[in-house]
């Protein structure tokens, strides 16, 4: 293994509490940048994840003093030597982080944002993406490429399923930051907790998600973002067939005996 | 008519006052479980109302200590002696279900879910499926079947088209209660009430509804959740032919000439 | 110029300050009417800044006690002698009304609502059709045609793109009135302030977006509306292409250099 590839190894750590997955952007000088390095090695976890039959949460996070300050500015203005000027590049770029923030909705697992510090630009697209979201008190977000000339056109794409459109598109115009507490209020996180507590308070979160039927987790969430994009007789036909398929689990079937006979279920998963 | 007619025919008793249709779901032992016979019993009923021109707004209660605690698990389990393991009776079940709750957006009249106690999985989804929802203080609503194994597929379709994707998402994968207060903040009722109240000011605000034009309230709610499902130039188009309809009726005439003239309407209707 | 020429020029007067246009609604005995007249002023004012790159934002707002109180109720009434009842000018009108609430969207420069007394019906729906909105305390907001037997079918498009659905159902069934505060918090508009500092906070906020570049502004609000109608795939296919158009904006390269750099932009814009 060459330095290279240990490094690209390194920009993502991942350490896993029983069925739980912690994932660390591990780019702290860099405000963890979603650099090619970045991208690749997040994805490449996930990949891995996503066929790990022993991992039931995904829990993504960053080191040092933010999660995530969105794209690596100093590699996107280096591709502009190019000679078309980087269009074959910022298309390539887009595609990948578009891939990446569409493999987490599809991800079986759920993945649970803790987020500290800044989430901006596509770090701020990284929380709204995820299913859930844990902030720190002081924690502050933003889509605030505007500020720069940049536009969150992508980052928006996650944004504006989350939140209110007018408070989406105050933020994406003003480039203002917004404190966790208002995050909360308008949807983008689902709770603001002590800092010093966040990594607890999240994996809390996370060990509830894992304690249930990992079956039925699965087939929930897989349903969960289809259904959104159908009309309503489209989303409960999709619907009725998950849960058939979940009524016919063995495991749900004990699930459901167990409630009847009001004992703990016994489950083989 | 035989003893078991007369038992279908009780699962939802219908009182009506003036043009309020009081639904009441009536099987309090069971927690007013959407069962077979109960499902059939509401269908029934809303298919009267929907060709009954007296009735303007509908209320819908349950009986007991509860609003409703979703389907019938007892029920669903017997289902599964049957030699493909109830797989074609949990399809035509989901089926009638989704029908049902379908049928109550398409019903000409709005619905008013009146809600106490508490609202789990397919009893939250009946919540988030009535046009509007009030709730007595201490309500708790949950979708909850991840807890048993069954995640909340179909009811998630209800759910996550009334309140923000995380917060539904957290609902569905935790299994946990929210208090009314918080179903307020995000989306899934209208109003928390005191609960010796919640009668009287549910039926205020079915009052104030059904002092309204019928046919305007028909024409609009006929439009409301079609539009919802198009693109803004489909909407825009769609609910042009409704304001056509409405200021062509000859009620909707006199009552704009009344405005004019500042006083009261003469309705025929 | 004829009498008439100059008044219908006068229904809406535009006052720019520097990159800023103010439109005002200018029938303040009419409460703001939406007539024929004033819906043609408006269009034309906005074509006009359409096509001016001098123009960066645009600021809404009415003259006198109220922002808007929706259609000419007056105007509408008489065109029921024509031999149709007036079915084709009621086609006409509401297409026409369509048409002004499609361009805001459409419009490349953000429109910001400057809200006081009441916003009601297709004043309502104005507001809920700008990109942003202040209110002054005090601003009551409505779709409260139903009161005399025409509901808001056109304006709950806007509205129901706005709030959540139970909130919208509730406006559009009761009529009822809602404080600025309660608009805000249900996503009709971005924040209430005192009503003495109305049009200096809307400028404040038209400001800040205006010091942005223009260009990104422009590229991010064309990509902002469509991508909500697209699926999540399509979305980011959309948008992955705005980033790119972005990218390659001389004035963009140079905001990341100068941001790299730690120095102010030097923008050509």
């Amino acid at each position: 293994m060459t330095a290279n590839t240990a490094a690209a190894q390194d920009y993502v750590l991942r350490e896993d509490e029983e069925a739980i997955a912690c994932l660390t952007l591990s780019r702290p000088g860099a405000l963890n940048a979603l650099s090619d390095g970045m991208l690749a090695a997040l994805r490449g976890k996930l990949n891995d994840i996503a066929n790990d039959p022993s991992v039931r949460v995904v829990v993504l996070r960053g080191a040092g003093k933010a999660f995530c300050a969105g794209h690596d500015l100093k590699e996107m203005t280096a591709a502009r030597d190019a000679p078309d000027g980087g269009a074959a590049y910022f298309a390539d770029l887009f595609d990948r982080c578009g891939q990446l923030m569409q493999a987490i909705p599809r991800l079986p697992q759920p993945v649970i944002a803790e987020v500290h510090g800044i989430a901006t630009a596509a770090g701020c697209q990284l929380v709204a993406t995820c299913d859930m979201a844990v902030a720190a008190e002081g924690t502050r977000f933003g889509v605030n490429g505007v500020n720069i000339g940049l536009f969150c056109s992508t980052p928006m794409v996650a944004l504006s399923r989350n939140v209110p459109r007018k408070q989406a598109f105050e933020m994406l115009t003003t480039g203002a930051f917004i404190p966790a507490e208002r995050a909360a209020e308008i949807g983008l996180v689902n709770r603001v907790v002590a800092a010093e507590a966040l990594h607890e308070e999240t994996m809390a979160l996370a060990r509830v998600v894992a304690s249930k039927l990992g079956r039925a987790v699965r087939i929930g969430k897989g349903a969960f973002y289809d259904q959104l994009e159908r009309d309503l007789q489209g989303a409960y036909a999709l619907t009725r067939d998950a849960m058939v398929e979940n009524m016919l689990d063995r495991d749900t079937a004990e699930g459901i005996q167990a409630f009847i006979e009001k004992r703990p279920p016994s489950w083989n998963q």
